[in-house]
């Protein structure tokens, strides 16, 4: 390629930028696109404690090449180091972003506006970013709750992100030794006892677990363990589904068959009747709330919220049987019910379930750390798939995980 | 256990209930509950033509593990050899059915009402029934459907069902040789050339051919043969997320950088981006069908879908971005929309989804025979594990599968 | 088809072949491969307990498929209702069967000889029957040990399978509850118990216990809970290969660096050195007896096993490193190994393995019920689907399984 | 930490250490060990074809954890910059090496002997190395096949490995555009054509091509497909299992049933008769090539290797049935023999087989490249890690990709 054509962007990048991988990441996105670099300033960290610094030179042989560079090394908090304000378009329709609009990551933002940089408000990935001048705050915003007039964030200019940070300092690194790799081959008493730790450390520097949970937690017989963390104030907050609740409550309802159930550990044919009786007699007690103050539900992981008074969204999905009263049924309003309840907290324990596990891993900031307990490896990994350096994954069986993280908890008192 | 304790009832079955494997199945209900049972009268079919009739005394040892049984067994086609008309309750409020509730199953089912056997309408497992006494009607109906006043089934008296019916006589058999054992490691030619006779005979016999598709249709390569199956009129009705409509209208709209992935095949970190810009775009155009009109979508899956006027049902889930205009964020909505297009369907191809395969399975009577693909056996056994004898799985690749079906229906026009 | 072409074969079988399925596998062995049946007699049992007798007619179109439909139902006990001694052949050369030689199953199975039925012993799987006439006794053979002259028995006549029959009475039925169908989401504490029992019963009755383990038990960290049942006697007999023994012995040998291992959880470069360092270290003391006596090796597995005095075979595998000295490389020598220390045994733990399991599998007579513990449901359907009805499958974790059958097996003592 | 206990070493790195991870690794090595790092000099390559060159001073708490640290660091290529002949030792007994010894990597790797580096032969991971001071020479050698008095290399003095080098130069960069994630949901058409060019890449450079197949090669379909490749001079070399050399000749000789099991695609009772007495056929003719040379064996993979004179090696396994007489049944004399083919081979295909995979993963010097393909996502991950950048792992079905792999071919002939 002939020199003539290229076209030429500086980029700068600080912080570990060597031992976090961001660097090498950024220099393989450059090549990787056909285009090369050239290192303009290197100012090594001689200590690990030290932050470099880094001055690129990008060469790219198409003005559209060098765009989707910036595009891809943007995430990896490389920015163009002249600062200009970031530019808004308004809003021309409720529903929909402007064209060429920002989207965002789920690192911390700071976007550049009137010569100072602002936070951005309830990070969130795929989302856009609003800018209200007059209060001088941005926040992330989803396609759709835009409304006509929104000043929208468009194209990258004077907007840098944070991908590299570690946990708060007021936590410490809530996972010391376990890092990404997941197999299912690694000691499992480490990774219970991590995850305790994490549990500990969030509770006291004042932030929440949410708990994402799947059918199986109930299926497996872990339904007790997650009772006990709730009554041990471990959980407090509860994201799940339809089958979670309605499995919890279907072994409070049905001691009998289901103490059958749990002898002989097989599906019986009327289970699955049960399951529909269940969530009938929800539906003609009026919900869940109703049904423990009614004193029918009296034992389980949806009495003990109730009785704790920890909030619980319950999702629904398109292979719902019933649901419960309690199921939002539209998506688009269940999502936002999540939303509420993420400010605050601080990690997020998601076992046995991929859909809530990906819903909520997509609404999380990447501060909120996540460890993602399933037997099957794909689930683990579809997660930690999606981008997300904050996901612990741990490839055990739900019931004797809980069993084991309750003890560990009741251990570390 | 005393004799003078048991309660004793006699229950008849009939058809081909010995090769069908259901007489097994009933013996086995009535021992894995602790009762034993004494075969009365056995006719036995002499050629494999011929039906079998057998009366069973069952003696339980409490009316309720008798009252299990009978569940246990109602399903697979036993009934107490007594009829009396079924018995009916009125829903005392709207959203649920009255205790006791007579749940479904999707197998062909009669009620007993004023002297005669009724067929049951719109045939779906786990709703009640619900009788119009004056139209002498019955029909299924789902828990959330019920208005106060509605004649609801109790019990199971006069109600007979039947679980062993083979294909449509016009039809023949729509799958000779494959039946449900699921494994990678069949030949895969014959999977193809099935489903490829699968799809000719239902359209031979007028009926309609249901696709239920996941993402990683577009994602493997496979959204071009999905179009060539709607021009060529092999899909007459589309079930589908939103993940699996905005990676097809994104293949359309980003042809260069999809060409590149094309090239590559790897996720590019704008990739993403790309998805929420497809997005926002179709919901800027007000929907799938103006974006066609509007000559901005001019290829893909949903192009298709739009210009052939098949219909197509977009599922709402809680993990969706954005979501395209056209996703029904209802999931009561959404199961709504797929049933009105479930009458007058004969065959169902299920491909790369496991939730939306159950979702749709859960919706389908078991006369409509479903052929479920996907790479993870797990996904495969999950939904022949509902207890559905009308599913063929394949464990395969989303698009050499596609690909070799399209080639196998050319050739066999 | 015309009739006079067809082949007529009539063919008996007697116990309980109702809720067995053995009749209806027979019926539909038949009519799978184009051929008519006609139950000429039949007598039900009128009570579970009392056995059935049906006599049926096969009507088939050619010799071949005759032929065939034999072969299929020969292994569910259907035998031709004429009684006539076995044929045999003398073995023409060394290691290798005369053609047409009778394949064994693994079913309890007599051969009719000389006017009365003979027991075969050394029952297994795909080996010939050879037998010694002077002595009046059959055995199976492996094709390898075929000497010159061997009296081969050859096609099925005057041969019957027991394929029907339950646990020994003196035992009980070893898994009360727990039957096959295999799933992550069944309640794992029934699961546990079960096994606990099974090991129970089969010492109570004076038989033995195999251990099949891999190497994932060592690295979940389960280790000692093996070692632990060494110890109180519920393991027997170990069956393993050179990765579960290596890595048992490199977490004795490195303490230290095991130690952070069981800290951080996360494999260390070094730790593929320690591995092969643990093996060149007993290779030059000679092996694992060796290095107890030595005084090197001071705990784990292995050394439990010398210690008691537990018999233990390390079968050698293509991608083995190394290896340890003990190592049988010689796959047959491996095979006659185990094969030595089968007899005796009554119930078989498979925890972890695909390999190991499925070659154990292959050895054990039907009457060794089997417990097969993996992570992956794959293992677990693989095991299962090679004809056994003997094998419970437990999708699980190691660690976490072995600790709470360490519990279970200590809480009932 | 104390500094006056501070234990100093200072290492140096050359080449591609920034966007190959290398330096990251290694800073990251340090710190994991709990031991600081200080960049005493950093030489940036300013163009992406400049190599960098860095030396860092790592700060161990005790010399144990320095030690442990130089171990993990070596194999990214970072070795004390001071230079020194390497040590050896001679082997006091046969089959071990003495303590101490050094570990090899796949990586190219020279020892500093008499003043000058020298290049070791026979590159694999996990042997020794032995010199041989008169000639001047080293190699690899597996630890069983050390003779007492061999110069064994200990320590890591005088060693460095190059772990970054690309492809030579001649064959370009064998996989373009696929790199290591491993993903079913990538485009499928992508891959085929980059193991396609791969393959005549390395028959264009004169270099061999070794295919690693398991059983569902055959089982799916794929046979046909594999003949085809060998006729055509794709493959080489062979390396399988009994297995699969068993099921390729059963399809050839049992043409009929075959032909049947082709037709409904389901296992028939008599097939696993088949299977036995496939391999007591070819135990009485003598072995596979004396069956094609008498003209029993006349098609199939096996077939096609005899015929094209291509050498193969069929490992035995502990799960064999028989086996061959073709299968090494000592697993130290099959290593062996598939050693003895490696030298002179470019590309390795391994399709359908986690056993054999490993197995041939361990031997292969990483400068082979290697494609893995498997419908089971947890073979390719296991595969890929084993510490290999060499290999390219692809979620497919086996006989749609080589399908697709023979049409690939013969398009771009």
């Amino acid at each position: 390629m002939s020199t003539q054509h290229t076209v030429i962007e500086h980029v700068e990048m600080s912080g570990h930028i060597l031992d976090s991988l961001l660097l090498p990441k950024v220099l393989d996105a450059i090549l990787s696109r056909g285009a090369e670099y050239k290192i303009d300033h290197f100012d090594v960290g001689r200590k690990q404690t030290d932050p470099s610094h880094v001055r690129i030179e990008i060469q790219a042989p198409t003005p559209a090449i060098l765009e989707a560079i910036l595009a891809d090394i943007h995430a990896h908090g490389a920015v163009p180091n002249h600062v200009a304000d970031c530019t808004t378009v308004p809003a021309d329709r409720a529903g929909a972003f402007p064209d060429g609009f920002y989207c965002s990551t789920n690192f911390r933002t700071e976007v550049h506006c009137g010569g100072e940089w602002l936070s951005v408000a309830d990070q969130e990935m795929d989302c856009g970013i609003v800018i209200d001048f007059n209060a001088r705050t941005a926040r992330c915003l989803p396609m759709t709750e835009v409304q006509i007039g929104d000043a929208v964030v468009v194209g990258r200019t004077g907007i840098r992100v944070f991908p590299n940070e570690r946990d708060t300092p007021h936590k410490g690194d809530l996972f010391e030794f376990m890092s990404s790799p997941v197999s299912s081959e690694r000691p499992k008493a480490v990774s219970v006892r991590e995850v305790a730790q994490a549990i500990r450390r969030t509770r006291a520097a004042g932030e929440n677990v949410i708990a994402v949970l799947g059918p199986a937690v109930v299926h497996t017989g872990g339904g007790e363990f997650v009772a006990q963390m709730i009554r041990d104030g471990h959980i407090n907050i509860l994201f799940a589904g339809n089958a979670l609740a309605t499995h919890d409550i279907e072994q409070s309802f049905y001691g009998t068959s289901l103490g059958v159930n749990l002898q002989h550990g097989l599906p019986c044919d009327e289970g699955h009747e049960h399951h529909l009786r269940t969530i009938n007699t929800i539906r003609r007690l009026g919900g869940i709330r109703a049904a423990v103050e009614a004193g029918r539900l009296q034992s389980g992981i949806m009495y003990e919220c109730v009785r704790a008074n920890i909030p619980f969204v319950l999702c629904g999905s398109i292979r719902d049987d019933g649901p419960l009263p309690d199921v939002i049924t539209d998506i688009l309003k269940a999502q936002t019910a999540m939303r509420h309840y993420i400010p605050g907290s601080g990690f997020c324990l998601m076992v046995a379930t991929t859909l809530h596990s990906i819903a909520v891993g997509n609404l999380l900031p990447a501060s909120v750390r996540v460890a993602c307990v399933d037997i099957n490896p794909a689930t683990v990994t579809k997660l930690m798939d999606r981008g997300s350096t904050q996901t612990v994954g741990i490839v055990s069986d739900a019931e004797p995980f809980l069993a084991g993280l309750v003890a560990e908890l009741a251990r570390s008192e």
